[in-house]
């Protein structure tokens, strides 16, 4: 019971740090924030901070955590159809999109902060943007001859890379090309040759 | 006369910062690297530092440039093979081979880098690492159906896209598989789809 309220505590602490994040990122920018603006606007002290994240990078890659909450209550349940190949497309293009809700300086620090705080939690195949991937090649891949004998991990691995890499591609050239044109045209060439 | 004797001088200055820098990685890693240090090491002023390089990751990320010196001059011979194909799988393994000449937490930085200061210079298709791509394609486009109304600099961008994603997820993981091995699998599923 006391195990249960301070987990509860907890949790409400650590929701309003993060909704402060996004709430000061959106206002002024990830360059311009700082751990005591987080504190101040989410009434939390520099302990408390402290004792969820590392620092401010840390803080703002939790909120591209996100993304696993946006792939399992918007894309996972629109994914329906009966073709692997349309699936696909269809995940990476809500992954280009929820991209493109931020801004091209905001994506950067995203990307720069999963390559500075890499770790596990970030690669793990239970996160909904592995899993959903994972399932969906577990689903589909005894019926394609060239995939029935591959790894569903190493299949959603695979695929995650090529988007990572249109992103990534895109962040070097800041922005200048169309993410979800030029991201749709590579990724139905790679499933061209895997699937 | 007199503007060829500034150039050279300046030429002198820029490598000696640049000399400096690799021996100070080496030796110290990229995380201690501190200016003073590049300047006292390379034996010019600050003010002259600040005449090539905004910071000190601007000058580590020149360090990185010396991956078109190494296509150029060791690449690009040796890319002899009559099949496109080949060649392309070739090009990657060269360039997986320079990534693990450095450690990960260096290449870390310089991918870091990469997106922190994207310029044009960076994604121009004037460096090497392009344009032995643009070539290749170039060369070999014409005897192929899928790729004879592609634009070669699309090809090579959509190609270095792809080995790019492999290292970024490469980094993200730690460096915890084999990049020469899982990169050249990809590299062959995608030339599968494309050629």
């Amino acid at each position: 019971m006391v195990n249960n309220s301070i987990a509860k505590k907890n949790n409400k602490t650590k929701e309003a740090i993060d909704n402060s994040v996004k709430y000061l990122i959106n206002q002024h920018g990830i360059d311009n924030l700082t751990i005591k603006q987080i504190c101040e606007h989410a009434e939390v002290s520099r302990t408390n901070f402290y004792y969820y994240y590392k620092n401010k990078d840390e803080a703002v890659l939790e909120r591209f955590n996100y993304i696993d909450e946006y792939f399992a209550t918007i894309v996972k349940p629109n994914l329906t159809s009966s073709n692997l190949s349309e699936n696909l497309v269809l995940y990476a293009n809500y992954y280009m999109k929820f991209i493109l809700k931020f801004n091209v300086d905001y994506c950067k620090q995203i990307y720069i902060c999963q390559i500075k705080y890499s770790n596990s939690k970030i690669t793990s195949y239970e996160r909904p943007v592995y899993k959903i991937l994972i399932d969906l090649f577990d689903r589909f891949k005894s019926s394609n001859e060239n995939l029935k004998n591959e790894n569903s991990c190493y299949l959603a691995d695979s695929f995650l890379t090529i988007i990572r890499g249109i992103t990534f591609n895109w962040l070097i050239c800041n922005g200048n090309f169309n993410l979800e044109l030029t991201g749709e045209k590579l990724i139905k060439i790679f499933l061209n040759g895997l699937l």
